[in-house]
């Protein structure tokens, strides 16, 4: 890169942000990068970890929300995930979330949703040593932003809007369209990108996104 | 998604875009996936595989490019990559191309260059039933899009210039920033991205790029 005076505000730019994450900066959305991971309902829990408590491994950033002591394997037609988390609490649906790579491995074209849209979605096995169970609800996660009312009200956003987000990293500037806001009492600003999209926006430790106006497309 | 003649005419654009690619838009450019692969001196191919010659297993998109025979594994401090491709043919400097997700796998930060810039890069070991050997030169590659000289005036860009792309994908719209142009007289129009960037944007067949405006950063 070639040190113009513009190329050297952005270097500062991003090597304070990198420093400070979004401490100095009220509008810096963290980003919380999920891995692929289960969630279950207590009946198909009780098939696959009989006689066992959904135990807290990990507390995540969501209040309430934890990654559990309990992994399985994800079995599709053509490929096995290993020892994939359960996260917990328990949920009325059970529900597998993956990255768009892994489909190719396990050999199911799961559709980009929301977590809990379930309709129409493909079915994988479930296995642990004492079970194994199939299972209908394979999604990639549809990159989301848990916020707050108050940053609800602060980024003029209501739940189910369509955001366009900046991430400024090094040498990989990307911007992700179609991110929902889900705002909600309890929530706390973070937003959820899988390992893909992680990886695609050199996202690291500190790394943080902005929301910015939507970029004109070509269609 | 809400039926409103504006998500209409999107999804009517995106379904004959993936029909028929970019041979209905002069300025739809193609996009090519690289999986990881490895390029290599005749000195390095001779260690490697002694006593055989490159072979050509598929013809790339670019003149002269093609996908050998011949493979071998990539051995990081903390992990293996198998049976990588080797790329013909040979070069002046052997060079090892790899997506960020996979910088964790082998425990070697690459860092995003483009092809060729080799300077400061981490090493990695080459494993072939013959041979293992210590090569320097392993990178993430930075987007860039081939193209032709009347490309590039169509375009309005030079060699190195930096554009944004859009992507405009099922459920994932998707802008990649400094993307590079490389014009050659020689070359055939098509963006690369790695596995990590054509998941994020959920890359399928007929998935097509544009170049948009640079959208406003935040800094």
């Amino acid at each position: 890169m070639e040190l113009t005076e513009e190329n050297l505000r952005k270097i500062i730019h991003q090597v304070i942000q990198e420093q400070l994450g979004s401490n100095n900066d009220p509008n810096a959305i963290p980003i919380g990068v999920s891995n692929h991971h289960i969630h279950l309902t207590q009946e198909d829990f009780d098939k696959l970890f009989p006689g066992q408590q959904m135990e807290k491994f990990k507390q995540l950033k969501q209040p309430g929300e934890f990654a559990s002591k309990q992994t399985c394997d994800v079995i599709g037609p053509t490929g096995t995930l290993k020892n994939v988390r359960v996260l917990g609490p328990v949920r009325t649906h059970s529900q597998v979330e993956i990255a768009r790579s892994e489909t190719f491995l396990l050999g199911v074209d799961a559709p980009i949703r929301l977590s809990g849209h379930l309709e129409g979605t493909p079915s994988v096995r479930l296995r642990t040593k004492d079970a194994e169970i199939e299972v209908q609800g394979v999604i990639v996660a549809k990159r989301h932003i848990h916020m707050s009312l108050e940053d609800a009200k602060r980024f003029g956003v209501k739940m189910g809007d369509s955001v366009a987000v900046e991430i400024n990293s090094k040498d990989r500037r990307t911007i992700y369209d179609d991110v929902i806001a889900r705002p909600r009492k309890d929530f706390v600003l973070e937003m959820h990108l899988d390992g893909d999209e992680a990886s695609a926006a050199n996202v690291r430790g500190n790394t943080v996104a902005h929301i910015i106006p939507k970029p004109k497309s070509t269609f």
